[in-house]
């Protein structure tokens, strides 16, 4: 790269020609695609001094504290939780925590173990989240999303017993690529393709499809190299393998597994995806390490008042009684809409309504610890998904320690809306682990033996969000009011974003308003 | 699991009813499909100080001493090279490396950078080599095979330009799922699939190839969420995402990216693949902490004589000179027989035609070191294989120090047989990397800028094998002849196993040699 740099000349066609020729040069450049995020925010101009109060350490507030102190201004954080990190959050051994309700829970996992109640994944393209992890030093490893030899489940197919996703998903592809191929060679599709592509079609149907000279998916050793085979190749005198059966289409199709089959297909899931060494909160620990002290923990915010000349907070120091008061010229406000609209507040009747309305998903997860990785040992899962038609929805296998002796954490479940979660919801927390391990055991029967402890997490009591993520009433709407400046007030988090409920719509959101806000700010 | 232990019921089953009973139960319990493998060997009986020479310390020779002595023999392992692994083998900084023709090069990369020149990947259903490692500490880490970022290059398709396999592959899923979705829905398939079928299969091409309500594959919101947008989603003001559009179906076929849409797909390259932390030599090193005593090292076997009293082994001391001579009861010679064919040896005939006949792969291997991870910085690859037309056949990037600063090394080219392996053979070390730099610059201009060294492993020039693994001139002819017990000598390794070149056929090569040796011994 010589001469004018690649970002410098989006900078410039950005400012001169509007966001959608950046986009479209962007998109001929071969950058765009994912998310957004680009690199490093440039906020440039002399704030002189001005004072911006940032309400909410999760990650949206987070990056406005440092972004915004970077930028020249006075930055102070309020904070509700004893740390940073909001939904960004791991619990580990020793960590007590109690919902509403009163619940409380003591985690006793093993050194090392871990539960991310929130997000526990990052996509390769949230370019945001990945880039602040370098500039924070956080340790990234695979999140193994697809795993071949994970499994689907439903009750209602192959009389309950887990199926390999290898295996459904190369018969369908096997099946789906014959009825293709054999139909294009018997002419039936003339009218749909060209003489010119049909050959070309039939070999790549042959290739994907695992089809033979007469583009048949038949039981071979061919297809055995991808769905397994019903003894694998060894070594020595009994080295021969032996195929396997494809399972037929009918029973594919019955069976309902394929519902699964894009799953792990999406932009969000495609490997190759990561998770932080060690738990999320690895990420909100990068953070403090930059902002902390500007934070202060343990501060309830009971009242946000904005005028002419200012921004002024009320709060509650929970750690040491009292009630307290601060005041900025500007407020960047992360608190999720599910807690905000109890507070007391002078935000336009327009943006109190958006706040007022948006409902917050009911996502419950567990964390199970088992005396052994008997899906590693007994089951050759390593990391990965198992789905589910039961209520738990997932079962996920830990994508670190692989092979290590001794006691492991699995995801349990992980319902993130419907009836499932309410439900869930209305349980104790001890309730919920049994009905986990219920269900876990008709896909793993070694759960009740090597079941040693767990925790779970349902987000409807989580005290400082009540909720998961956020959902629109009416998005289309709603939006622009709800991510516009309230005049001293603007907000920010995943739930004004396109990526609800990750960490890189926090991130986005969050640098995008500070971005207006600082424009204001010079500007007015 | 109570009573009866599963391994133990299939051993009751193997012992009483023979191998093809056993797979059978093994397969009605859901166990068998990768490798045969299925838990630590049992050598039950006394060798009464029965002595085994073991020829040559890679994987079989290692397995094999680590087992015999275990069952009670008298071990003695000779060893060509100065440590153990043979063709399990890391070069890192510091390393020197003597190729034939006499070119050395020494390893030059930073710190905890490394090439595997040989096994550089672990399939999940490797079952030998990954309870190795469990039974030996080998700590393993997620070997991204799969990356739905990385590109598909040929230089005749998009002029040049890499795709992204994720566009590729859902673009060419959608499209066909199109058209058979198409042909169903018209009735076009009647006589092909029944009509309790048909609904079904349409849902799922909908799923899978992500249509419309109109099983149309088109620009969208959501076949972007699967191929990639025009501009992702984002946060605040800017937050909505602007779909890409699909190449269509005719330009897909004819740029013949399709050829590798299966390659991930296959047994031995599904997710979740392992690799060895720091390198693959550490299951060398572990093998080695438990049997490094039993092992001479630098001794170069100049002949190998039995008769019916026992096995005479002649060796050259090649780090303090002097010939010197080895005995034992019994021999499990895994040298390779590109070499073996060298040595003189008073084998059968029929064992000594399969060994002379013996062809080996030629693959060559590349590391290259770069300044920063362009990669990743520049093109969000992480970790994954780049395929491609050109003779280097493919870039692998390191699926380890994920987003860190400074020089990272990836795999710059991996050919395995054929032309474009003997030409790269005829070259020197250097103009084997210029070479490599030259065909990888097509796919990453960076190249050239970030290059900071390089390192080659052109196998038909590596002393202890003179090849990679071992190809077959008649197998099915041959095969039973060259692993059968030559009187005294039991012949193991990669090329006598269904598993060529993997480390799994090795240690199972090895595994059913000395169970037949065992069985010998004891029974005659």
């Amino acid at each position: 790269m010589t001469g004018i740099s690649r970002r410098h000349l989006l900078q410039l066609i950005g400012t001169a020609a509007g966001s959608t020729a950046m986009y479209h040069a962007m998109t001929a450049m071969g950058h765009a695609q994912g998310s957004t995020y680009s690199g490093p925010i440039q906020l440039d101009g002399d704030p002189q001094g001005a004072k911006v109060l940032v309400l909410g350490a999760g990650l949206a507030g987070l990056t406005a504290a440092l972004e915004l102190r970077a930028a020249g201004y006075e930055v102070e954080v309020l904070e509700f939780r004893e740390k940073a990190g909001g939904r960004c959050w791991t619990l580990r051994s020793g960590d007590t925590y109690t919902e509403l309700g009163g619940d409380t829970q003591t985690v006793d996992f093993a050194e090392g173990n871990y539960l991310n109640p929130g997000p526990w994944r990052i996509p390769h393209h949230h370019h945001a989240v990945l880039d602040y992890c370098r500039r924070l030093g956080v340790q990234l490893e695979p999140f193994m999303q697809k795993n071949y030899n994970s499994y689907l489940h439903r009750s209602d197919a192959f009389g309950g017993k887990p199926q390999r996703l290898k295996e459904i998903a190369t018969d369908h592809r096997g099946h789906t690529s014959e009825l293709l191929a054999k139909a294009v060679d018997q002419g039936k599709l003339d009218d749909m393709i060209s003489a010119d592509d049909k050959e070309a079609l039939l070999e790549s149907l042959k290739t994907v499809g695992v089809l033979n000279d007469n583009y048949g998916y038949v039981e071979s050793l061919d297809t055995s190299y991808y769905r397994g085979y019903e003894k694998g190749p060894g070594g020595g005198m009994t080295a021969q393998a032996i195929p396997s059966t494809p399972i037929d289409l009918s029973t594919i199709l019955d069976s309902k597994l394929w519902t699964w089959l894009a799953t792990h297909e999406t932009l969000n899931h495609q490997m190759t995806m990561f998770q932080p060494v060690g738990g999320m909160d690895a990420i909100a620990e990068g953070f403090a390490r930059e902002v902390g002290d500007l934070i202060t923990y343990n501060a309830k915010v009971t009242s946000l008042q904005q005028d002419d000349s200012g921004v002024t907070v009320t709060w509650e120091d929970t750690a040491n009684g009292g009630q307290r008061t601060s005041t900025a010229d500007w407020c960047v406000c992360t608190i999720p809409f599910s807690v905000l609209g109890q507070i007391e507040h002078n935000l336009s009747g327009e943006l109190s309504s958006v706040i007022d309305t948006m409902f917050y998903n009911g996502s419950v997860k567990w964390g199970l610890e088992f005396n052994r990785r008997f899906w590693e040992e007994d089951e050759h899962i390593y990391g990965g998904i198992s789905y589910t038609d039961l209520p738990i929805t997932q079962i996920s296998y830990p994508s670190n320690g692989y092979l290590s002796p001794g006691p492991a954490v699995l995801l349990g479940g992980y319902t993130w809306r419907g009836a499932n979660s309410f439900e869930f919801n209305a349980m104790s927390p001890a309730e919920r682990i049994e009905v986990a391990l219920e269900y876990g055991a008709r896909i793993h029967p070694q759960y009740r033996d090597e079941f040693k402890t767990g925790v779970t997490v349902s987000w409807h009591k989580v005290p400082w969000t009540l909720g998961c993520s956020g959902i629109w009433q009416n998005k289309e709407r709603d939006y622009e009011q709800a991510v516009a400046i309230d005049r001293r007030v603007v907000c920010a988090g995943e739930h004004l974003s396109d990526l609800p409920a990750w960490q890189e719509g926090a991130i986005l959101s969050s640098l995008d308003a500070i971005s207006r806000l600082h424009d204001k700010v010079l500007n007015g």
